[in-house]
């Protein structure tokens, strides 16, 4: 079903999409922008990742709940098509599954969003990082069988999150950071940057650099919401920790969002 | 006056200190989190930059009262110490004006915040980014002669507000992005990163790899202000034009606040 919609003529919809970032799991997080978008929106399109955790998908429609206490709005639920994990580049993986992607939201537009309406994607953190939908909407408009406007509320993303939850910075005096994945991790630690946030790691990429001089850890998870976790200290030290709450929470809960940054001082 | 000032005993003040991310010039961004810890403040710390804009100054002031338009706190200002651009390094400046920062904080929450009380420092953007205001804060907290909770609220930072008016990402599928300043990106294209966000940079740092092939930018000035400019496209065809009008904003307004966003694909 999903996948094979593709709007067959030039449907009028000159209508409003807005990608909002809801923050990174906390309602406070939420910004007055956000808030009025969706106050204003007729269409809230929910994409759930296949296999999501439900609570996870319990948090974000209770963040709406919160907001707009008075509803008004249409709940549209799709559901994101699988990645095919086993397609030969990780990359060129990504690319179908965007197409496929959006296939999707390109039939949520034509069938849901009428002339005029506003339609709103909810998106955790920050729309800007690690996150497609910003892309696939341009796909879609760039098809042309569906015309409306985009507009990208920005977000809390879940790094400003953690290194406000551990009361740090960033970066250190007129340095850089580097925003990252686990596999990239893993391969090195960034030549450039002192600062190394981690924001898709499967794997403990971490574990590959306890040797690091002086290197210190802030790791988080389900941050700024009830489970939240916190474990900070010198990399050698505490990584043990982390790894076995790790593994613990996932096994609790079914799930789990994390996130670190890894410093090293110069 | 300020920068001599140091608490000669013990004062306790068993307070707390919120430090607030309020976003990146536009008052949408404030998050729900921040206006509530703004409501709950008895106190408001301005620090003003030494020759600051005036314009920058009232535009904190105006998002203060959209979102607590009852008032019932009291302001305090102060102003930052200049840093001393004459120094040897840049680091070691740095690092002697977060002291007299720490001094000028200190002051300010000694004589000024008392017990119970709640007090805010209001910070553009995100608090984790190009901002000392946390580490002063911790500075003033570890000299021990004010006693004071540290709770710090994240904001929209200026890179999420710069990705989201282009409507753009921050990273490509699977990639890193790395957020820098300008002296470090006249030094080079970190070497891991196909994505490089630049966040002070006073002298035109992207002149520098006009040849790299595909490079595209996407540069805003004043971004979610009255005042936005947003420039974007190939970086060798639109460079002279963000250069032009760098400069004429600057004179035009006699303060400039901008962020780009580098982009090479692979």
């Amino acid at each position: 079903m999903a996948g094979s919609f593709r709007a067959e003529r030039v449907v009028l919809v000159r209508a409003q999409v807005e990608v909002v970032g809801i923050g990174a799991g906390d309602p406070g997080h939420v910004t007055v922008a956000a808030v009025d978008a969706l106050r204003r929106a007729d269409v809230v399109f929910f994409l759930d990742k296949p296999g999501e955790a439900r609570e996870l998908s319990d948090l974000r429609e209770a963040i709406l709940a919160t907001h707009v206490p008075g509803g008004g709005y249409r709940v549209v639920r799709a559901e994101d098509p699988p990645r095919d994990r086993a397609a030969d580049g990780y990359a060129d993986a990504v690319v179908d599954w965007r197409v496929r992607r959006a296939d999707v939201c390109e039939r949520l537009i034509a069938e849901h969003l009428g002339e005029g309406e506003v339609g709103a994607f909810l998106v955790w953190g920050d729309p800007a990082l690690y996150d497609s939908i910003i892309a696939v909407v341009e796909d879609v408009r760039s098809r042309g069988a569906t015309e409306f406007d985009v507009r990208v509320i920005p977000g809390v993303s879940s790094v400003s999150a953690l290194a406000a939850r551990h009361a740090t910075t960033l970066n250190q005096v007129a340095g850089a950071v580097q925003i990252t994945t686990g596999r990239r991790l893993a391969a090195g630690w960034p030549q450039d940057a002192d600062d190394v946030v981690v924001m898709l790691d499967a794997r403990n990429a971490f574990l590959e650099h306890l040797d690091e001089p002086g290197a210190t850890i802030h790791w988080g998870a389900y941050v700024g919401t009830e489970d939240e976790i916190l474990i900070a200290g010198p990399l050698a030290e505490v990584a043990e920790r982390i790894v076995e709450t790790r593994e613990r929470a996932r096994a609790e809960k079914g799930w789990i969002m994390d996130t670190y940054l890894l410093r090293r001082t110069r």
